[in-house]
């Protein structure tokens, strides 16, 4: 994998093993950490508008708030990616081409339906 | 931000911008968007033990479906990020800092306790 | 429990029963199984503002699957509630007086702010 | 809609009207509560297995824990249903119905599988 994600990853894997959390990590817990860790991030949000979360963002306190839910989010998919031996670039540019089959830019331009309904 | 979020956001907003999406991606669906890949990437485990999970990640079939919301998961999260302003390495290194405090080494080692209850 | 409660449970047990599926059903999963359906009730309003949502809903059709996914997040919880001999009223009830002890009516009247920022 | 659902939303509505919320209370905000809460619900078993998940609401701390966040998660389900005026019982035994036609006993007997691997 490339750089950046390294060292995120050497200092993510650094902060687990120093605490010896590893025989934690399984695949399915970890998607539960994903999955909370997300709805955390979108609790910051709840019972606001489209508009009035895009207001809150712009707030510096509020901002750092999210970015730590943000952090915790990435924290665990990026190991969990490696856990796996993902190569998060590769993966997702595998998954980009898939997804420009399924919304195809003459079908889907300026439009915010699923593509099950396209 | 560093070389490769580059060269993944750089896909990212190229496959949002043809579509003339960033018009959908304010804060508060971006955080709906991460929560729901995350479900995807989840239901995968359901009703699997943790041991049933990790062998299924072995198949390579299997781990192409995961790797694919894996992607999702990621492809949200960063973008979200860059749409803040937000440098990704930097906030992982603060966040991993504050979890430091939360969890010292000599208090959470070999536990999964949260830190609330440490 | 109540009347329909145990209308409801008698069905959803039924369907368990026949399909010889408790072994799957512990605490854990069927926790996953809830946040899974209820993120597929979310996906129905992903992209909308709240405005959108409260007319799509007006929709029969659409009215109908987010009736189905309110369904199954409803037969997961109150399975689960079954299995571990929860009261559902009784245990309702305490907890909206402890939220009442949360959210004071003099202080949170007309305001969706979290307790803890109250 | 029948008696023990009636008292409990009594309940609830009553809880939200005096805090003036339902101007809160559209149905994106709401299937976004209703998440949240399932999130938190599943924290409660997260890095446990299976079995541990199982013993551990045999403690009757963790009980009234669980009992409490199953009790969010039911507030906001059966009350965004009231605001839609969908019948709860009804709307059940239907997707029961629909969900036996996903799943027919003898392909599904004591099997985990999702209906669309079969």
């Amino acid at each position: 994998m490339n750089k950046p994600f390294q060292n995120i990853l050497k200092k993510v894997k650094k902060f687990r093993d120093e605490r010896d959390w590893m025989q934690f990590h399984n695949p399915k817990d970890m998607a539960e950490a994903i999955v909370i860790e997300a709805s955390e991030l979108l609790e910051k949000f709840l019972w606001k508008s489209q508009k009035e979360s895009t207001d809150f963002v712009k707030n510096k306190k509020n901002l750092e708030e999210i970015s730590d839910e943000i952090s915790d989010v990435l924290e665990f998919t990026i190991e969990l990616a490696d856990n796996l031996g993902i190569d998060i670039e590769k993966t997702i540019e595998k998954k980009l081409a898939k997804n420009a089959k399924k919304y195809p830019v003459h079908k889907s331009k300026g439009k915010a339906t699923k593509y099950t309904k396209l």
